[in-house]
């Protein structure tokens, strides 16, 4: 019988702790297979070594809980006692000097109830260990995945079919988010960006309700929609009426970037030569001072994870993996511009997971 | 000038620590007054008891981060260079010996860098202190957390107008998501719970693409529309077709404690004491045994605050918190009823933001 803990329990040994925890998140929910909500109830797993796991639960979870088919030990609690007592008892039947855990994901009222439970307990950050367990997708995730990128995809060009100047980002936002649903998205990969005009140089931008879109106004949509648990994230600038001469250049050199990305990326390349190659593009040209991001990040169950492309990253890119290829060029107070694609590592190369067009596109 | 800054360096005299932090969520976006992003960027506010604040900014939100108008030192890093260089400036500039922190907000990776950055730095969970300002919500805040409830109420009236037999959880949730966005939602408070027949009594359940829904079928909706950041969460169960005998008794012990809600709630009552009253009524039915969670958490910038509406928390209601009234019953594998109001308290006693009618109601 296969024992869905053995991935856990060789990252333990490799790490020289005792046990392994997850809480609610992608790594629990590929590894369990149910996804759990957290908010301000602990719920954890903890995997030793060896032997039989243990959970804390609240108790309003446990018929969930049920059909997780855990093999170990659960203490539950309840609202009413909180949840220090079903932490004193996993401590009692398993007692941990060390314990791994998901950085990124565990929040420090946990980490304390640990702490608490088991004094001098050693606590170790091992979310590249754990979360390096989902780097490459299985065939049922790429499929998802390509689910989600073609949602999205259909709803970006029903938005853009109809984009008048006028409408405002929120406008355009909420169109975009009804299409995705209307279209299958089972959820929102995050809130979009719709970003125009001088908006679209922020690379975090929100959409305002009070900014009616003008004709040469670039317009820079950055979203996704998730289905099978998977998130898609693309990126696509187009221009409302025309676009100016220097938004033209702009454009230009961030899609040979992006290009660039797919001609480099490959099994056996590394995560830093890509970002060289694509990074060196950009810098290469007349924009290099409006550089702000690295290439990408790792896709799948989060919208950002390993591996993330920038100079610095020597991890080797393998099949399976996926990532974003997303230059952007920021000139602040005037445009910004940024093209991204989720590209999935082959047996002998690169594939786009992302089709929609990448010249550049006057709507409205 | 006011000090924004006041009321936690308050918290920070209180506790007996240095300083207290802020990373991205609903504390920062209130006293900021801007959103930012997380992921796996740390981004932080550190606040003394006395003195200019400091930061740590990841260098591609340095655009955004200048419409804060921060006070004091800002120390940003870049992806290529890692945050630790970052964390060492700030420790150098700002040295602490104790950091009151949200708990439940703050990552182990964060609590991580910090103390890396400054060894034995005794880092304390001051997140019910922290969380404690949002309690009372000032009238701008209510104003658009009726509007949240407004838009959501319409999408739900909206849906089950068109509801009928045979239809999937799915394609229930997909018509109430595009619903609230097309009412004006900017986002939704969390993905909607749909769930029919013996679904309804998983308090979370997820909404399945492959159960049509049956004629006498409960229909559990939990949901909630976001509007100017503030979230809804309202729950009502209708049922489809006709509503069976004992479900019909079901609904209307669960309404009788809902309603006790109303009537208990005001300035000067414990938590405590509301949720011993709504309790108190599916104690004292036949139905005893199904009860699985405390009647209500408050609701604001979080769909789950303090005030926790639980036995054991004394915290005395105050005019401007607002907190659920969401008893339930959940006979497993039959049928579950929870209805959902938001309240909030006013210096007399209370009003529900909820107006949606409570009656049994068939659809279908």
């Amino acid at each position: 019988m296969t024992d869905r803990y053995a991935p856990l329990r060789e990252i333990a040994r490799t790490l020289g702790v005792d046990a392994v925890a997850l809480v609610p998140g992608s790594n629990f929910t590929r590894i369990m297979g149910h996804a759990f909500l957290s908010f301000e109830r602990p719920l954890l797993v903890v995997v030793p070594v060896e032997g039989p796991p243990a959970a804390i639960v609240p108790n309003l979870e446990l018929a969930s809980w049920d059909e997780v088919g855990f093999e170990g030990e659960t203490f539950d609690w309840r609202d009413q006692t909180g949840h220090a007592p079903a932490f004193a008892a996993l401590a009692a039947h398993m007692p941990l000097r060390s314990l791994a855990v998901e950085g990124q994901v565990m929040r420090v009222f946990v980490h304390h109830a640990l702490v608490q439970a088991m004094p001098g307990l050693r606590v170790v950050d091992a979310e590249r260990e754990i979360s390096g367990l989902r780097l490459c997708k299985t065939p049922d995730e790429i499929a998802a995945l390509e689910q989600a990128i073609r949602i999205s995809e259909a709803a970006l060009e029903e938005v853009l079919q109809d984009l008048k100047a006028g409408q405002s980002e929120k406008d355009v936002e909420r169109r975009l988010v009804q299409a995705m649903f209307g279209h299958g998205a089972e959820a929102l990969a995050f809130t979009p960006i719709v970003a125009a005009g001088a908006n679209s140089a922020q690379p975090h931008a929100s959409a305002r309700a009070d900014y009616a879109i003008r004709p040469g106004d670039a317009l820079l949509f950055d979203f996704g929609a998730v289905y099978g648990g998977l998130t898609a994230d693309i990126t696509r600038t187009v221009f409302v009426g025309h676009a100016p001469d220097e938004a033209q250049q702009v454009y230009a050199t961030v899609l040979a970037a992006n290009r660039k990305g797919h001609e480099v990326a490959g099994p056996g390349v590394s995560a830093h030569d890509v970002d060289d190659a694509v990074t060196g593009v950009l810098e290469a040209s007349p924009f290099a001072e409006y550089i702000r991001t690295k290439t990408g990040h790792g896709l799948g169950r989060e919208v950002h994870e390993a591996p993330y492309i920038m100079r610095g990253n020597h991890q080797l890119l393998q099949p399976g993996m996926v990532f974003t290829d997303e230059p952007g060029l920021y000139l602040l107070g005037r445009v910004g511009v940024r093209i991204e694609d989720d590209i999935l590592i082959t047996g002998d190369g690169c594939r786009s997971l992302t089709t929609f067009p990448k010249e550049l596109r006057i709507v409205g």
